[in-house]
């Protein structure tokens, strides 16, 4: 009985950007939220968990967790992680089937798993897989709006601190100037720097056709998120025509979707999010997924936590390292090493913990 | 100028069932909850529009109306609904695509359906098309916790009340009981009254193909929501094995979600949900696919609203008149007419208007 849930605290966080930060559809970020749920159980272990939002519905996700979901989880057995999970899931389906929900129930999840790797005395990246203790990572930058003197500082700013890969945002109002600014960033990394671009669904399939097309010759490791998710079909009439391979995945939010989304969009990488999937229930299902279809798996966001998801993985692509900085407001660093791989923290748990110190004048509100 | 939006009030209620109704997945009902919006134009037009939900997430709901919608819609044109409904999707993209913000925006457009209906001083049954003033319905129990005495007093009541459709809950833990149950509702109602299961995406695709060879000869209009609403593919391996069509809607709130469910379900009839599809804007474009397709509109809930939409349309299926009697706390009366017709109102707006006396018990919070 050691594990039954003994309180459910949650913590509503708004903090702002060093910088406003644009793409092509959410447009200009100035904030990001952070929901944390903080889960005790009757014998002292305590687990963290945790999801983000680029500015908007963090208080609606905290009353999900609050109003809705801590009654459901007070008194239940936290070793139970699939049981609470699929609870979850059917307890709010009328208003869930992904969306909203899937944020809410992602922080619970996570907080689940750090007090099983707590109980186990061991780091996330064993308890998820074990491959690895580290991964292959690129710097995800929000720089549409950037000149291209300051897109080119910023990467080169990546570059300096050891990235070997990095991605930039497209979708400007005419097409060619993303291409002269693909071809300026690859002059400036050359050949051996791993270079992806990202459309944040912009486009149309058209337009994504012409471009794919125009940036061919610069060696693109992904083209990610053309047009809207929804558009499967789409998707593939992209991928038809370009030898660039397709990433999507930040906005499927159900391991139903992402199963469509491999079966018909014809996708070269998938970029499932633990703070919107269902935390690191609903990642791990999408890996195997991706695992069983031959696709390496990837990420978006949070990479303070993926780190550890990714490093378990044998099929582990590339590791998005966001530009929302959380791992700035955590208590262990987060670490790329000389080769340019980030390393999963050996630590029992998830290896996230929140410094009050340093995000304690962000709080909103809490319970 | 006249129709800027000048203020967008937000309401929470709680209200009781008069009795703990049940089904097979979502479990016990003693209550639903309403999100009600008011918006006021600078010219004094003022539109409500609300969404339900069956017991939870109603709170999160609000704070997507109050928090993030309301700054977006003040000062904005409510007669430019189109750019209002993209803009509200797009605005909150990250933390959406369906799920629990197409309840929010559903409450909002249809506010602004009201305003314009008011604005052209017609009934929203005109305004959404004209076709008829009256239309098909069935009442839907939810009765699955119903004793076969009770369940056939309860469909008794119906018939009392001139319904000439009746839908029951299947999903019992033996289906030969939902088989016996169905047997006996067809001998008490007889040859000429319309009769659909619902079975609450509780089986699996297996006993679902079962259960409808076994009720074929009890002449089902539709058997609704045999399996999880993410399985398309199932649900066509469904409806390959059955003559019985099958039916789904309430728990798809994109029309992207209806769009699949067309191409690959290979279903009978689509039950959209205005309060959870995007108001009437979503409403209509799924109905204007069903068309395209050759397949009967219909609905889910909310009947005071739909009778409206589901009057005005060419391709009108059968209306649900649902066993949540939001009917019961407004100004205007639901009327079924001789022939067993749903009535549309004809006011000048949608016709719903919430009454103080019978709600104001009921309210929660309100801005």
């Amino acid at each position: 009985m050691s594990s039954i849930i003994k309180s459910v605290k949650t913590e509503y966080y708004q903090i702002p950007l060093a910088e406003v930060l644009s793409d092509a559809k959410h447009g200009d970020h100035t904030h990001f939220e952070l929901v944390v749920c903080k889960i005790s159980c009757h014998d002292g272990t305590e687990g963290v968990g945790y999801t983000y939002t680029g500015g908007t519905g963090g208080r609606a996700i905290y009353s999900l967790v609050e109003d809705e979901l801590k009654p459901f989880l007070l008194g239940k057995d936290a070793s139970r992680i699939s049981q609470l999970w699929e609870g979850m899931i059917y307890k709010l389906h009328y208003v869930g089937r992904g969306g909203l929900l899937s944020f809410a129930i992602s922080a619970i999840d996570i907080a689940l798993w750090d007090i099983k790797c707590k109980q186990l005395d061991q780091p996330l990246w064993k308890v998820a897989g074990g491959m690895n203790d580290r991964t292959r990572c690129y710097a995800g930058g929000i720089d549409l709006n950037f000149s291209q003197e300051k897109l080119l500082n910023n990467i080169q700013g990546y570059l300096d601190r050891g990235f070997k890969g990095v991605k930039i945002k497209v979708g400007k109002a005419d097409y060619r100037e993303d291409v002269q600014r693909v071809a300026a960033v690859r002059e400036l990394i050359g050949d051996d720097i791993i270079f992806m671009v990202d459309a944040n669904y912009s486009l149309t399939v058209e337009t994504a056709i012409r471009f794919a097309k125009a940036i061919e010759q610069y060696d693109i490791k992904w083209f990610e998120e053309p047009t809207i998710p929804d558009d499967y079909q789409g998707y593939a009439r992209i991928a038809q025509s370009t030898s660039i391979p397709l990433a999507m995945g930040e906005n499927l939010h159900t391991v139903y979707e992402f199963n469509y989304a491999i079966q018909q969009a014809k996708l070269g990488f998938l970029q499932p999010d633990a703070s919107n999937i269902g935390g690191i229930t609903g990642w791990m299902k999408v890996a195997e997924l991706a695992y069983a279809n031959n696709l390496p798996i990837c990420t978006h966001g949070m990479h303070e936590l993926h780190v550890s998801l990714m490093s378990s993985q044998p099929h582990a692509g590339y590791m998005e390292v966001h530009s929302f900085p959380i791992e700035q407001y955590i208590t262990q660093p987060f670490v790329v090493d000389e080769n340019g791989l980030a390393v999963a923290p050996n630590v029992a748990g998830t290896g996230v913990e929140f410094d009050p110190s340093l995000v304690g004048q962000y709080l909103i509100k809490q319970s």
